[in-house]
C-alpha cells in the first residue's frame, strides 16, 4: 500500500540508465536555477529605500548611485562564477572551489553555511510567497502556516518526481514573472518619456541631504545586496545541464544576470521617478503597479506573478542543498545516505531532508520567518569570498593562458564579496551573529562524522598479513517459552546445523513452574539439554543474557562461537504484532548489540 | 543511562516474592480508593443546584429530597459491592460479576466501558483540579494543559513505583480534605444551631413551586448521583488488600461510605440552609466555606485541599484500571502485555498506557474536560446496573443460606441503577449517545483480539499425531557489500557450519562494478560461489529477495532449509548507526516477514 501511494506522488522508479533523459536543457534550467535570483527583484529595492527612508523622503534619491553599486557587484560575481564553470566543469559551487584552493577547513565553511543557507531559502521563500497570497486573501490569513507547510511539501514531492518534470511545471511561473515586471517597465518608462507622470514627484539626484552618513550608505548597500542571493545556484548545479554542460551553463548565467540587472534596475528607477515610499502594508513593487495600470488586470497579473515566483524561489534551494550534499558525504562529512540516488535518480534523502528542516524552521517561526533574512544573506557573501578567494589563489599559481584578466576578475569579485560580508556584520550584527557559533559547531560535527568513517574503513579493509583464524566449533542456544510447534521448528533447525553443542533454555518467573517444565521436557526432547533459569525480577532478558555471557566465555576459550537461535512466530496481519510481547525482538537487539554472539531468527509464519 | 534515570524515578527492581510488602492496610486503601468517590462530594450537590436553578432559586428546597434520593442510592450500592466482596473475593468488579452471571458479552460490556471510564477519571478529575489551582493563580491560566499533563506524569510515576508508597503520599491530602470538610460542616451546623445564620435566606421545604417537572427532578437527581461514581473502586482492587483481604475491604467501604454520606449531605444542607445559588466563577463550597469563615486561613486550607483531593480522584482510576486490565487480559480480550508486573510489582504496563490516554484526552479538550462528565457517569452506571444484576441472578441461581436479603439488596441496587441510566438517557441524551457507538466497537475488538489468540494457540499447540519432519539440509546466502573484515567474518562463521552450500551475493549498481568485483572475489575466496546480481533500480532488497526466493524453492524439494546470513557491524557509539545505511535491518526485517528463510545476523563489534 505505501509503495503504491509513493508510486503515485513521485512517479514510477526510473533505471540508472534514464539519468542522461533527466538532463535540463537551458530553458528549463534558468527556470528552475534563476527563481531565487530573480524572485528577489521583488524586495531587493525596497530594502535599500527601507533604510534610506529613516533619513528622510529627499534622501530616496540614494537609492540609485547604491543600485549602481548593486549592479557593479552582480557584474563581478556573474564573471567570476562564470570562470569557475569552466574551472570546476563537475559542478564547483564555493565548497569545491574553497576546499581545492583554500584548503579543507575553508571549504568546510563555504560549504556548511550553504548547507544551512539553502534550508533558510526554502522556509523564507516560502514564507513570503504565502504571506503575499494571505494578503489578497485575508480570511486565509490564520492559515498561513498550514500553506506554506503544504507548498514545502508539493515542492518536496515535485523535486522527488525528478528535475526535468519539476522545471516543466516551475518554468511558466518564472517567465510569466520575467514578463509581468518587463511590461511594467516598459509601460511605466514609456509614461514616463510621454510626460504622463509628473518630474517634481522626486528630489534630483546629488541633492545635498542632512543626515545621511556613510554608515546608512553601507547598511543600504548591504540590504540591497541581499537580491544577489541565487547567483551561485547555477555553478552548483552544472551536473544536471545537458552535454556540453559548462558551456550551457556559462550562457544560462550570462542571461540571468542580465534578466536581473534589467529588472532591478528598472525597478529601482521607477521606484525613485515615482517618489514611492516603503509602506508597511504595500510592497514597493505593487505601489508602482498601482501607479501605472491603477488596480486593473495587469495589477493583479503582477501580484500574482510575484507571490508565485518567492514561492518558487525555494525551488533553487531544492535544486543546490542535494548536489551540494553529494559533494560533502562523497568526502565523508556528513552520512553517505545523501550520495545515493532514489527510485527517481534525484538524490532524494538530499531533497526530503531540505523540505523537512524547511517545515520545521517554519513552524518554529510561526511562519515569521523573515527575522532571519540577514543571516540568510550573510550565509551567501561567506561563501561567495571564500570561492573568489580560493579561484584568484587558484590563478596566481597555476598561471594559465591569459590568467591576469582572470585573476582580476576574481579578485575584484573576492573583495567585493569581503567588503558586504564585513559589512553586514557591522551594521547588523544583531542579526548575523549566530553564524558565528553556528559555523564553528558545524565544522567540528563535519569532522567528527569524518574521523568516524576513516576509522571504520581502517579497521574493515583486509590487510593481506591479517589471517582469520577459523572457527572450530559452535553452541546454539536455543530459548524457549514452552513446548509449541515454534520452539520445535527452531530446534529442528538447530539440529540440522551439526552444532556441537545444543541448549535450549527456560526463564521461570515462579518457583513451581522450573519443575513442572523439565518433566515436562525430558518426556518431550530427551537428547537436548534443558536449563532452566529463575528469573527474580520478571525479566527475561537479565537472566538470559548472564547465562549467554558464561556459555560464552566458556566457548571463546576453545575458539567456539555461540549463536543464539531464538523462535520467532510471524502473525498472518501487521496489527497482531501489538499482541504479542515483541521478546524476540528485545532479545535480539539486546545480545546483537551488547555480546559478542551471532543471533539467529527462525521464523513460524502463522497462517491464520 | 536510561536505567539509571528509571532507577531514580520510580525506584529499584522488587523481587517476585516482596509482592505482600506491597499490599494495603485499611487506612492507606480508604485514602487510595476513594479519593475519588469522596472527591465528588465537592462537585456532587452543585450538579443538582445548577438544574433546579434553572427553575427559580425558590425551587432549590428540591435539592433535599433529591439528596436523599441519592443517599438511598448511595446505601444500596454500598450494601451491593460488600456483597460482591464476599462473593468475589480475588476482586470483582463489574467485569467479573456480570461475566460469570450474565454471559461473557455483558461481562465485556461492563469491562470496555469501566475501561475508558477510568482513562475518563484521570482526565476529568486532574483537569478539574488543576482549574481549581489555577483559579487561586490567574496568572498560571495559560499554563493548564502543562500542569495537568505534569500531574498527570507525576501520579503515573507514583504509581509505577508501587501501591504502598503512593497510598503515603497520597493519603495525607485525602484525610486533610475529610478533616477540613467536616470542621466546615461541624461550625456551620453550629452557627445555624446558634442561630446566627438568618433562617429567611432559604424557602421552607415543601413549598410548591412553579414550572417544576419530573424531568427537572430526574435531571437533578441523575446529575447529582454521578457524586456516586467512584465507589465500585475498592470492589476491583481486593487483591491489593492485607490478608483477610475481603474482610478489610468489606470495612473500608464501609467507612467510606458513611463518610461519603456524611459529607455529602452536610454540604447539601448548608448550601440549602444558607440559600446559596450556584455561580459560574465562584464554586458553591467555596461560598459556603466564605459564609462560615469569611477569607481567613480556614477558606483557603478547605480551597487547598479540595483542589488535591480532584487531583487524587485521578489515583482511583490508577488503582482500577490496571487491575481490570489485568482481568480482560488473562481472558484473552485485551493484549496480554497487561498481565506482567513491572519492576516495581505494579501492572506498569496499564499504569503507563492509562497515563498516556488521560494525557491525549485533556490535550484533545485542551483541559476543558468538564464536557466528559455525563459520559463518564454513564460509563460507571451501565457496569453498576450490569453487576448488581449479576448479583441477582446468582441468588436466585445458587439459594445459598440466607439468600432472600440478599437478593432483596442486589436487586434494589440493580433496579436504582438502572433507573438512573435510563434517566442519562432521557436527560442528557446529547452529551452520552457516545457511549452508545463506542460500545459495540470495543466489544468487537474485544472478540477480534480473543479469535486472535485462540487461532495462535491452536496453531502452536503440538498434537501427538503430527511428527515433525527433519531437515535435509542448508543453503546459506550472504550478502556481501565488499571485500572486508565484517565480510570475512561471515563467511568465517557460515563455514564453520557445515551448510551443504555456501553462496555469496554481491549486488551492483553499475555495469563495470560486477566484472571487477568477480575477479577480485576470485582472488580472495576461490572456495566460494559468488553470485552477483545487476540492480537497474538501486535496491538491494529487490533482487537480492527474487534470488533467494529462487533458492528457497529449489532447496524446499529437497527439504533443504534456506538461511541468509546478513554480516553486520555494529559501531562503538549509539550515534554513529545514523552514519551508515542500516541496509542489514532492512533486509533482516524484509526477510523474515515476507519469506520463509532463517535470518542469522553476525555481529562484527567495531572498536573505535
Amino acid at each position: 500500500m505505501f509503495s503504491s501511494i509513493k508510486r503515485c506522488l513521485i512517479g514510477r522508479p526510473l533505471k540508472s540508465n534514464e539519468l542522461g533523459e533527466q538532463k535540463l536543457n537551458k530553458k528549463k534550467a534558468l527556470a528552475i536555477l534563476s527563481s531565487d535570483a530573480l524572485s528577489s527583484v521583488a524586495y531587493g529595492p525596497e530594502q535599500i529605500l527601507i533604510v534610506l527612508i529613516t533619513v528622510s523622503a529627499a534622501a530616496l534619491w540614494y537609492s540609485i548611485p547604491i543600485a549602481a553599486g548593486v549592479l557593479i557587484l552582480l557584474t563581478a560575481l556573474i564573471l567570476s562564477y562564470r570562470q569557475i564553470i569552466f574551472a570546476y566543469p563537475h559542478g564547483g559551487g564555493a565548497y569545491v572551489v574553497s576546499k581545492k584552493n583554500l584548503g579543507v577547513n575553508p571549504g568546510l565553511v563555504a560549504g556548511g553555511s550553504l548547507l544551512v543557507d539553502y534550508i533558510l531559502t526554502v522556509a523564507v521563500s516560502v514564507s513570503a510567497g504565502t504571506d503575499a497570497i494571505t494578503s489578497a486573501f485575508p480570511n486565509l490569513h490564520d492559515l498561513n502556516v498550514v500553506i506554506a507547510v503544504l507548498f514545502v511539501i508539493l515542492l518536496t514531492l515535485l523535486n522527488l518526481r525528478g528535475v526535468t518534470e519539476s522545471a516543466s511545471v516551475l518554468a511558466y511561473p518564472v517567465y510569466l514573472f520575467v514578463l509581468a515586471l518587463f511590461i511594467l517597465i516598459g509601460v511605466g518608462l514609456f509614461n514616463i518619456v510621454t510626460g504622463e507622470v509628473s518630474p517634481d514627484l522626486h528630489t534630483p539626484v546629488g541633492t545635498p541631504i542632512a543626515g545621511i552618513s556613510l554608515f546608512i550608505l553601507l547598511r543600504a548597500f548591504a540590504s540591497g545586496s541581499s537580491a544577489l542571493t541565487g547567483v551561485e545556484a547555477i555553478s552548483n548545479a552544472i551536473p544536471n545541464f545537458k552535454d556540453p554542460a559548462p558551456k550551457n551553463a556559462a550562457k544560462t548565467l550570462a542571461a540571468m544576470g542580465i534578466l536581473l540587472a534589467l529588472l532591478f534596475s528598472g525597478i529601482v528607477y521607477l521606484a525613485y521617478y515615482y517618489g514611492i515610499t516603503p509602506r508597511a502594508d504595500v510592497t514597493v513593487v505593487s505601489q508602482i503597479a498601482e501607479e501605472t495600470f491603477g488596480r486593473n488586470f495587469m495589477y493583479f497579473f503582477i501580484q500574482g506573478t510575484t507571490a508565485l515566483i518567492l514561492i518558487l524561489a525555494a525551488n533553487t534551494g531544492y535544486s543546490a542543498f542535494p548536489l551540494l550534499a553529494v559533494n560533502l558525504a562523497k568526502d565523508k562529512f556528513i552520512p553517505r545516505m545523501f550520495t545515493l540516488r532514489g527510485d527517481r535518480l534525484g538524490y532524494s534523502n538530499g531533497i526530503i531532508i531540505l523540505g523537512i528542516s524547511s517545515i520545521v524552521l517554519i513552524i518554529a517561526f510561526k511562519g515569521h520567518t523573515e527575522q532571519l533574512i540577514p543571516l540568510y544573506a550573510i550565509g551567501v557573501f561567506i561563501p561567495f569570498t571564500l570561492s573568489q578567494t580560493g579561484m584568484t589563489v587558484k590563478w596566481i599559481r597555476e598561471k594559465p593562458k591569459g590568467w591576469i584578466p582572470k585573476l582580476i576578475i576574481n579578485s575584484t569579485g573576492a573583495l567585493i564579496s569581503f567588503t558586504v560580508t564585513i559589512m553586514f556584520f557591522l551594521t547588523k550584527f544583531a542579526q548575523v551573529w549566530p553564524v558565528l557559533v553556528f559555523i564553528p559547531v558545524i565544522i567540528y560535527v563535519f569532522h567528527r562524522i569524518r574521523n568516524h568513517y576513516e576509522a571504520v574503513g581502517e579497521q574493515l579493509r583486509i590487510t593481506a598479513c591479517e589471517p582469520s583464524v577459523p572457527i572450530e566449533g559452535n553452541v546454539m542456544v536455543v530459548p524457549v517459552a514452552g513446548i509449541t510447534h515454534v520452539v520445535d521448528n527452531s530446534l529442528n533447525y538447530a539440529k540440522s546445523l551439526s552444532a556441537e553443542q545444543i541448549i535450549a533454555v527456560y526463564v521461570a518467573f515462579e518457583r513451581g513452574d522450573e519443575k513442572k517444565f523439565e518433566e515436562k521436557w525430558k518426556e518431550w526432547q530427551p537428547d537436548i539439554r534443558l536449563v532452566t533459569l529463575h528469573s527474580q525480577y520478571r525479566s527475561i532478558i537479565q537472566p538470559l543474557t548472564k547465562f549467554v555471557d558464561t556459555v560464552e566465555h566458556k566457548a571463546s576459550e576453545s575458539n567456539y562461537r555461540v549463536t543464539v537461535v531464538i523462535p520467532q512466530f510471524i502473525p498472518k496481519k501487521g496489527w497482531h504484532n501489538f499482541l504479542h510481547n515483541q521478546s524476540s525482538l528485545l532479545i535480539r537487539a539486546f545480545l546483537l548489540y551488547r555480546r559478542n554472539v551471532v543471533v539467529t531468527t527462525v521464523p513460524y509464519h502463522l497462517k491464520k
